[in-house]
């Protein structure tokens, strides 16, 4: 059975015009669709500014915002799954971290609420605290693509908890994507290390997509990454806006799951992950 | 408080002969504390050569037998907390890879037995199945430095398994230890990525202890490393005999566990990695 699928990670320079955001956005989807790529994803807050005083402004409903509306389109116009990075999605009042999922229709198949907010506080490095203006969602979402490959999303800080990629892992994913927007602190330190661990302890491939980095405010740092279930980095841009191409073989998953079979080896009579009340 | 340890890792040499293995640990134990250890860690099955043909010539019972004897010794007359590396552990019938653990007056305060075993299968790499001929243990084991410091041990594989690490990190572990002997396909392949892997996810300091690198047999990959919550590699041994030494400065682990305190921020709400029956 044919397990490869040809991949892009669109890593998008993000400025204050939304409507230019959504506009280069789309053109970049239609570039990776005539290279070849399959399945797209975009990277963190991606039609905003990154920041707790623009979200509010910039927040749209789902899926009847003008950026959904958009993703919409082109996953059909280019028949392309895509992951639409994330946007502030208001909802209710409230407002959070938002991935969508379309299918090559343009069908809404996935909607994830990042789980973790991002609030630290490195003095001399980077204080950021979501949590001030965001709700966090609750619900971890997947998704299958062709030849019944499952992906897991999660968002820019749920990197930092092994426990959520678990999760999936429990659920069968075969890679997990996500959007982040790590800065000039935190990148350096752990952007490449997380996934890499994600990958490995998992046996997955693993998606990290950032925007292109800035020159002001919360400043990206880009390095938009792919990294095998081995644990090995196969494909990571610089910190400028541009497309990763890389071709997933998903062999590589079940070879390794093979040679080392870690996940039937786990002691699930002694310990387990396990969600609670669901 | 002074929350500072200074420590060492002796990375032997191991051959055939017990007795020269027994005494060669003894002899770098008395030198790593002239040296200004105070806590000090010997590899993985540093007793025995390694491999399932040798595991039951070279069992002995805890806390009768030859090398139990050498360690309890070593400690009182060194005034040192040791983690004895592994030896091949005979108990009524059965064989274990285990650890011991002794205090400055040479009593024995934990013994923890191998969780997870070794049975991988790479192709033109490495075959090897630990569950031939050791069974398996099925319980945590931490133990109490000066200054309230609590320590966690694993050993080799168990590294693999990123949920006994976490559920050491719920049990206020600030250290884990792994005497452990990756090989030349897996050392390279994995080695340091997980035990970088396991410290930033919980924000503790690793060790890890391997023999040094021999000629035949199992081939061990050496680079006994020390890594610190940040999981930044702070010491590493070469491939030959030696004894890595470290100060832990645990301030490092309150640091990084205020700034970015991803252990409170765990969705215990909706996930959490439990023991079962316990």
């Amino acid at each position: 059975m044919h397990r490869k699928v040809q991949a892009a990670l669109i890593q998008l320079v993000v400025g204050k015009s939304r409507s230019k955001n959504i506009e280069n956005a789309n053109q970049m989807i239609c570039e990776a669709k005539n290279k070849g790529a399959k399945l797209i994803a975009l990277p963190e807050c991606f039609n905003s500014p990154y920041g707790t005083n623009f979200f509010k402004e910039y927040s749209e409903s789902i899926p009847n915002g003008p950026t959904c509306k958009m993703l919409s389109n082109a996953a059909k116009e280019n028949e392309v799954y895509l992951v639409g990075g994330t946007i502030p999605e208001e909802d209710n009042g409230k407002i959070y971290n938002t991935c969508t999922v379309w299918d090559p229709k343009g069908e809404l198949i996935g909607k994830y609420r990042k789980m973790h907010l991002f609030d630290i506080d490195i003095p001399g490095g980077i204080t950021f605290k979501e949590s001030e203006i965001l709700t966090a969602g609750n619900d971890l979402q997947t998704f299958t693509i062709d030849n019944n490959i499952k992906v897991g999303i999660g968002i820019c800080y749920d990197l930092r908890f092994e426990e959520l990629a678990k999760l999936y892992r429990k659920r069968n994913c075969e890679l997990l994507i996500y959007p982040g927007a790590f800065n000039m602190t935190t990148g350096p330190l752990h952007w490449e290390l997380l996934q890499k661990a994600r990958a490995l302890d998992n046996q997955l491939f693993v998606f990290a997509v950032s925007p292109a980095r800035g020159d002001k405010g919360y400043i990206a740092w880009g390095h938009s990454q792919v990294t095998n279930p081995w644990g090995k980095v196969i494909a990571q841009a610089g910190h400028t806006e541009e497309i990763v191409y890389c071709e997933l073989d998903f062999d590589e998953c079940d070879k390794i799951r093979q040679q080392i079979p870690t996940f039937p080896q786990r002691r699930t009579d002694i310990y387990d992950t396990i969600l609670l009340n669901k």
